[in-house]
């Protein structure tokens, strides 16, 4: 139905061939930069005055090269926490830029991790900037090129067609917020209908219908899931209304998830759960002690491993 | 219970002074720029090359500034749609930052409309990017010092908090999204609960809660809701679970929303309510003829004007 190839099935080989479900997050925070990027800047004392945006733009750049350098062999996938690179000012879409190419040439793909939602023509400017790029009369402007953007629901299906489209068009996905790690998943994505059911399970049902022309031939969708490891308890419901999505599982680590506890992710495959991790990888050094790098690549190395054999179980499980 | 002057109070008094509650939305299509701005780059056809985004951005920058040139009379705020300056590429936060201070240069109000919302490590950086700016250990980064940003509040009260706490320091504040002016609205927002309402009157709620501490001493609060003028069978109910706050009502124009539909908004006051218009406006001159700039200031005055009187209405009726 679509020239590019079938993002599901481009995930599955991918998964398939780095042996890794681990998604590094990187939201770079200026005040918790590894030494050998923060040495570049004057600091508060004794230094000669602040640091220019750029100057800090570009020890962030240095910071997360350096972060996927020491762990991309552990993982299949790099998320920018797009918050991160805007809080930088002018210099931050480039240097956003810079990173995602980064991160494509140690071999990850990209996940540009903004949950933008909105109306139809808006989400259209949101999916080319992070995608594809702009068409206009005057030529073309390119895009973050991501092989996944995350998304807000609450607007409804016509918030996320667009990105959708633009996705399927591009042989990229979309991942669609559905039940998130953080405490405040409760105020509203818990809420329960008069129909029955809940509101997370309300999207779930959306993302469903919405991945179904999406579906590669290795049986995963373009069409995926925010699922926060924080709520495994709701798991295996979420996977029986989303067949075919794949899971984007944040909230290990830092916010108290378990690898263990998220198999029901894997049971249509090895690549239908991805897990997120940022701080409990980046600041790894500040409990294991030792060179940051080195702290960091132990335990993504672990969290991968772990991952695998989690996976492996559901798959014997299914 | 802050250093800086209630924003409320301010909104109040800016209204007052202006004699408007339109805002001006400004979410620039590259391919639907005015002549005058569209005229600096080489077009398809005759052209010696595609135009650099650079230049893009730069036509952009000229459009969204001969917009607000011609209208800034008749309105209170500009609204800016973040998607669109971000599909500019790298030179899109520079345009962004150039187009709020010529808004604050003609006397406006600036929203910032991004819909953000995300985990509270997060939130805080969207909010230091829109707002205050981000402080390092190297020094300050500016934001963009707008006086509203729009919040997603699918992720719940602590996707929100930092937001307002941000805005609540910095005397400026926050619109959350309750009830949406697209089709998609029905989707989640409008479900029923099992407790009783619906979602978007349980978000309206929160926002209630959130704005109790911010409200100033003309009764509007730091906390506001984006309630679509499409809806305008809700508003009363919206005003009633929400009494404090400013709404922001999108949707007049190509949407479908009426300006005389939304009295109940301009109960507590002529300030309480704020219409954004966005393609109506630009874009008068197709239906209107003639110069745009000058069809644009027409129509926008002429908006303004039923605004003031629908809110004269409202006031005497209250």
């Amino acid at each position: 139905m679509t020239a590019a190839p079938a993002f599901g099935d481009a995930l599955v080989a991918r998964v398939q061939q780095r042996r890794s479900q681990i998604v590094l997050g990187i939201d770079p925070d200026p005040a918790a930069l590894w030494p050998a990027a923060a040495g570049t800047l004057p600091s508060g004392a004794g230094a000669s005055g602040p640091a220019e945006a750029g100057e800090v733009a570009a020890a962030v750049q240095s910071h997360c090269g350096a972060l996927i350098d020491a762990v991309a062999d552990s993982c299949v996938a790099a998320k920018l926490q797009l918050a991160r690179f805007e809080a930088l000012g002018e210099p931050g879409r480039a240097v956003l830029g810079a990173v995602a190419e980064h991160a494509r040439g140690a071999g990850l793909l990209v996940i540009a991790d903004g949950k933008r939602g909105d109306i139809d023509v808006t989400s259209q400017a949101y999916a080319a900037s992070l995608a594809h790029g702009l068409d206009t009369p005057f030529g073309h402007i390119d895009g973050l090129g991501a092989d996944l953007v995350t998304v807000n629901p609450l607007m409804g299906r016509d918030a996320l067609a667009p990105f959708v489209a633009a996705a399927r068009a591009a042989g990229s996905g979309v991942l669609v917020l559905v039940r998130t790690s953080n405490p405040g998943a409760s105020d509203i994505e818990d809420l329960e209908l008069r129909a029955g059911g809940t509101v997370w399970e309300r999207v779930a049902e959306i993302v469903d219908e919405l991945g179904a022309a999406g579906v590669g031939a290795e049986g995963l969708s373009d069409v995926g899931a925010v699922f926060g490891a924080t709520a495994p308890e709701h798991l295996a419901r979420a996977r029986e209304l989303m067949g075919a999505a794949p899971f984007l599982l944040p909230g290990v680590g830092a916010q108290g998830g378990r690898v263990e506890d998220l198999e029901p992710a894997f049971r249509p495959g090895r690549a239908a759960g991805l897990i997120s991790v940022s701080r409990s990888v980046s600041d790894a050094h500040r409990s294991l002690g030792g060179d940051p790098a080195q702290a960091a690549a132990q335990e993504c190395e672990r969290l991968r491993s772990v991952a695998w054999d989690v996976s492996e179980r559901a798959l014997a499980l299914g």
